[in-house]
């Protein structure tokens, strides 16, 4: 069983699996007359394969317990997934390249509260980690048509000792 | 100038104009081996008039002065336009129906702060009424080409006494 370390969040680690969805990255609108500031399209939606629709879903997830045994991971082949913080407590994201069809080597990122992540449109991806206590996700991803689950389990797990 | 009362929210009275979003009204799956409630598709975005896209941004909103005048409403051709909020604090929503290409009499609700609402394509709503203090939003709406936005006065302001 391999240790898998908690990396720090940075746009540049996290592009080759998605966007990071923090205000302080985007492009910043006033608009209403000055009341409003607009952080412009954090994430745009992939999710028009085989005729999908985007929608916006509310999670809730049950907080992990640690030493966490990553022992497989998901994707999504149809659409894009974004999930954004609501009760802003850090999670954790565990993400991998492709490797010939399943799950390469996986990274972890701390995810803080006031950020929220885009994973992109098939790539590997731990279902939602919620750390300390239950926490609320928005989630825009695809409703539609189509197989747009795959699920696969690693050889052998890679262990996160603490959040 | 006409007084405005708040209305509460609810499904039905806000039906003409959109949807609400709250996960007490939406489908409950369980996920990821029990450890998530997926709220499902509280909103389904209608953006992809004319090519557009769907996108997640957030808002920041200073609060209102009360009391508040209502002078204006606004509308989006062409596409729907759903906020949530991030900050978990009460906001107020004022739409109306169309009469004749102008906003009709408004209708204000109090929305509470794990509550969001999705307006309706060309549905005409007042911009972004936070209360107390600034209040972030999750908002889910459209990118493209096309006119989007369109914005009308009203001859009488009607006006909002207190939150």
């Amino acid at each position: 069983m391999q240790e898998l370390k908690l990396e720090q969040l940075t746009p540049a680690d996290f592009a080759p699996f998605g966007v990071v969805l923090d205000k302080d990255l985007a492009e910043k609108r006033m608009i209403n007359e000055g009341t409003t500031e607009r952080f412009h399209a954090l994430a745009m939606a992939d999710t028009e394969a085989e005729g999908g629709r985007t929608i916006l879903s509310l999670f809730r997830g049950q907080p992990r317990v640690f030493p966490y045994r990553i022992t497989m991971m998901e994707r999504h082949p149809l659409g894009s997934q974004a999930f954004f913080p609501v009760t802003n407590r850090t999670w954790i994201a565990v993400v991998a390249l492709d490797d010939d069809g399943r799950p390469g080597e996986p990274r972890a990122f701390r995810v803080p509260g006031n950020t929220g992540l885009q994973y992109g449109r098939n790539i590997w991806h731990h279902p939602l980690i919620a750390v300390g206590e239950p926490s609320q996700f928005l989630v825009m991803d695809r409703e539609g048509e189509g197989d747009n689950l795959e699920e696969i389990g690693y050889p052998a797990p890679y262990v996160i000792t603490e959040p």
